[in-house]
């Protein structure tokens, strides 16, 4: 390759893209934007990440789980070269920034444009990815296209998922026309970068700009419902009732207790909670609500849900209710490359960036990835730590340097043998 | 009024109305009924109630708030007399049984029935009235029909209520066809009253069979409204969340608390409960939940309520979340009336039936028509206390027996001058 010196690093495009991209599904009374995985709104924000691809003039292909893929091929590449994977998602919460996922993505583009601007070809073919459903809000469990792409879920299990909205996978994903026929995995990484930001406030606490990623904390997701007898507000003494609700909220409680006696290591969160029948002058007959634990450590995170079960089997008996647990996603914590990890740090070295190197607390599609390729992630700071928000903001000469880095630390990859 | 001890309580009819009216609505898969007021199956309800009293050849009133009443007119009524009514309501929680209200509407066509079966005018007319919206689940507050008939609030108020689908309450009056002419309240009763199920525990607990109600506990109803930080569950740590979901939890568990500390008196329901954004892996950053606490001294229901809003002072403090409370019902404890708790007492003696004085644990519009005429109810057993349920059962010849009582009381009171 020549002239790698050549490479800048485009800002302004990223930054208008950034935006432009935050428009699609924009919410104007509440604020943020939502495009849950294959609505409408996610199928415009594809639509859009595809026109720039092909701006790009990259190879642009679909998996069957409708992971797309940009590649600019290198002049040695006959199809056959494994290329260095950039990726990220562009799917959202509700009511959402603009920042998650979208980031990593169109800084993979960043990356590219570099090349095309300088018209120089990578040693190596580069792949931009945006990963199917990865916030896992109206699909469970999240992260699936990576999870799927690494082989860690079958595609037609994936394909058969039924939605919260009692949609199927499958079918919106051939709806909104992005079904594609590669066969996930089949495209396999030489190595996997992932740009994002923090979404945490240690970054911003610590005045530092860079977070080198060298693990990712383990994730366990329950659906919990608890079964008790409806009955009337006014005339059931309270010894004699089976009151689902309030053993519900006694596992918040619980829950929250555990996370304070970890010592900070463990996270404990009851995200969604519905009652029914949801009437005022009724006691609630069940109560659904879903449990989120973490912990970087698989003995702590395992001694979490221990406590948890043991505590659920305690208030059934006393409240006479009926409890069951679904799992829906168990990952353990992940380890990155080590010498993926080092190179972005000496990349942040060489810039003259400050940089710490830390843990993910979020899950990411870069833990599924590092099934199958060396993984390493890159972070910059969220202000005031805030994220899944339409207040999630990092200043744009971070993001420029975040991209930056990711460049740099693609440029020294590319000319490296394994 | 000739040959009284000719009447006769015709108790089949009065189970098969039971029957069929509870067919209205019905739910062949989850079980139950569910005719909430002024919705397309409670509109259905009203037909049959109307075309039965017809039946009887009663006269049939509406009034502005779509309170249906059936009048049966003594000889000496020219349209000036004070009637005795009897009344209660049939619309219905979600998923309820075919007795709560329904049972003392469809007891009154019966006593009514008992003198066109006899071929004998009352001494007095007697009115049975079917009042708008008591269960309050759509449109708040509840026992809105008897209340506004009692004066206790304005009529194109009620009308202006907002439904919780957002409809509006005298808009569906009219597209039901039940926006009357009558203004509420013009028919002013002589003596009112109702027969009801206990929809709760007591009596069967003590094997009884009538429940004299001399009194109805104080109920107030509060919406709580927590406004915390949404934010990404896996990298917040436990410290610096605001979570609006577990405020209400904890909440809700100090109501159990409160309720346990009153020994037995004060009860306190949370049986709405909604999260947002309600999504798994995001900190709710609101929580709006209902609180029903109830008391029939009016002392210790103050002292219930101040006691949580100390604790909502509290936590929110702790916590760093806003909350914010809005009242929704609050009535007063209410004191029958004795003469008439007296006579059915003297009507369960004569009839050999056991009987106990008590008290009212729900609302009932009793306690609204209370405010301007000598009211009282009778109560029969409540199988396992469950109401506002499938599973709401009274033996059939529990209910005869009841409404034989109702019978028994008005046939004394028709004659009695005041």
């Amino acid at each position: 390759m020549s002239n790698c010196s050549a490479l800048r690093l485009n800002g302004p495009i990223l930054l208008r893209q950034i935006r432009a991209l935050g428009e699609i599904g924009a919410d104007p009374v509440n604020g943020g934007r939502t495009r849950i995985a294959l609505s409408d709104a996610e199928k415009a924000g594809r639509d859009q990440l595809v026109a720039w691809m092909n701006a790009l003039d990259l190879d642009v292909r679909i998996d069957r789980i409708g992971n797309i893929f940009g590649t600019l091929r290198s002049a040695a590449d006959q199809g056959d070269q494994a290329p260095l994977m950039i990726g990220s998602h562009i799917d959202t919460v509700t009511n959402a920034g603009a920042l998650d996922g979208c980031y990593g993505v169109l800084a993979g583009l960043a990356v590219v444009r570099a090349f095309r601007e300088a018209a120089v070809l990578p040693a190596r073919s580069i792949t931009v990815a945006a990963f199917t459903n990865e916030e896992g809000v109206r699909y469970q469990p999240d992260m699936m296209g990576s999870l799927v792409y690494a082989g860690g879920m079958a595609v037609d299990a994936a394909l058969a998922t039924l939605g919260t909205d009692g949609s199927r996978l499958g079918e919106e994903l051939q709806r909104i026309g992005y079904a594609g026929d590669l066969e996930p995995g089949s495209i396999v990484p030489y190595e996997y970068l992932e740009l994002h930001i923090e979404q945490g406030p240690i970054l911003e606490a610590e005045n530092t700009l860079i977070g080198v990623v060298e693990n990712l904390q383990g994730i366990s997701w329950q659906q919990v419902t608890v079964q008790g007898n409806a009955n009337h507000a006014g005339t059931t003494p309270t010894r004699l009732r089976h009151d689902a609700g309030y053993v519900a909220s006694a596992v918040v409680a619980e829950l929250r207790q555990i996370a304070r006696d970890s010592g900070g290591t463990t996270l404990a969160t009851v995200g969604c909670m519905n009652f029914e029948p949801n009437v005022i002058n009724v006691i609630p007959r069940k109560a659904r609500f879903t449990v989120d634990l973490r912990d970087p450590d698989e003995q702590r995170l395992l001694a979490a849900e221990k406590r948890l079960e043991a505590y659920l089997a305690v208030i059934a008996e006393e409240e006479g209710v009926r409890i069951g647990t679904e799992r829906l996603v168990r990952f353990q914590p992940v380890i990155f490359d080590a010498g993926l990890a080092d190179e972005i740090e000496a990349s942040a070295v060489r810039l003259g960036f400050s940089h710490k190197r830390m843990t993910s607390g979020a899950g990411h599609d870069a833990q599924m990835i590092a099934r199958i390729a060396p993984s390493a992630m890159i972070f910059v700071p969220s202000q005031g730590g805030i994220s899944h928000n339409p207040r999630e903001h990092t200043d744009d000469d971070q993001l420029i340097k975040g991209a930056e880095v990711l460049l740099d630390v693609v440029v020294r990859r590319l000319n490296t043998p394994r």
